[in-house]
């Protein structure tokens, strides 16, 4: 999917998607103005953002909420199912198998992997687990695109390799740690800790 | 702490910071393009990004390797102890709880606290476990400052709120909804699912 969307407006969709779903059911419009009041955001670039997608809204009335909804989840391929493998089932990666925050965006973590062998076999979350051999099989037999990687930033190197010779064309690193990959491959990083800090040091 | 770094050059400061811990102990020099080129980014980047710091590059030679990783933690205040709270005991903070990814950055998670009243008295990950309306009580004895809120999205605002009255003056949300906060507060959000369904829409 190539579209000219900046990234920075790309991460604000599922904000608006969120904002616009946890409304009444009986809003049937929605004003620019009334969006960017409740999100803290300046009226003319939700405008701007929001122009990407495929809803436009009307003079005086605004958008379409439903209609609205439609065209982010459209944009965001919630509609779409899309599968993902999951590296590293400690206790962020089980939490991460047990999170049902993906699903609304079409996205299944197929099946997961870790390289100690008695987590091999078991199931997590409801997901299978195999062991780090098993990662090429399962990415050619599910067509998984998608990888979150949840492993120490000591093992997450290699793990990264193996997605990528796998087939793996988009990865989630919660490492801490840059990974490189070929430019083919896209890498976002979330690294908590990091997070926090950088929250803290803006106080 | 009030210092003119974009928010985006602050963003990086850890990237760094990992990058430059993960060499051998011998390299004593790094020079900007380097650590470019390990990183993936500009030159002139790395070099506006690290000037921030006290640390000051060499002609020729560059950085000294360990008083660049002073003047980046010192940045990010890791030499300081800052305290934290953790609201939600769920799947995602428990990982969180157990997660050893704070302490070098010199915050530490002193308490939780969860609507469950099965889950106060207990300890998760070694931190001890109160009910909601322990809250007020627990930030006032530890001085902290940030919260981690790992509550479902129904309740998240409700527990920004008597976080806020608290005295809380930083947010990290787990939850996929938009906090509405005085300006006092920073509020960031990590939200896995969006992330991993924008990565998803860069492929």
């Amino acid at each position: 999917m190539i579209r000219d969307i900046p990234e920075i407006s790309l991460q604000r969709l599922p904000v608006y998607l969120n904002y616009l779903k946890s409304l009444p059911e009986g809003d049937k419009y929605i004003s620019s103005g009334t969006i960017a009041a409740a999100l803290g955001m300046g009226e003319v670039l939700v405008r701007k953002d929001l122009a990407y997608t495929s809803s436009s809204g009307r003079p005086k009335v605004g958008y379409v909420r439903a209609e609205l909804i439609a065209a982010l989840e459209e944009y965001l391929g919630c509609d779409k199912k899309r599968n993902a493998v999951l590296v590293g089932v400690g206790g962020l990666g089980s939490a991460l198998l047990a999170y049902g925050g993906f699903a609304k965006y079409g996205i299944d973590i197929v099946e997961a992997f870790d390289s100690d062998p008695s987590k091999a076999g078991t199931r997590v979350g409801g997901k299978p687990v195999g062991g780090d051999g098993d990662i090429p099989a399962a990415v050619e037999r599910s067509g998984a695109a998608l990888a979150i990687v949840a492993v120490p930033a000591s093992a997450a190197q290699q793990v990264c390799d193996v997605l990528v010779s796998a087939g793996i064309k988009g990865i989630l690193n919660f490492a801490p740690v840059q990974l490189r990959a070929p430019e083919s491959v896209v890498v976002r990083n979330i690294d908590v800790g990091a997070s926090l800090a950088i929250l803290a040091s803006l106080l």
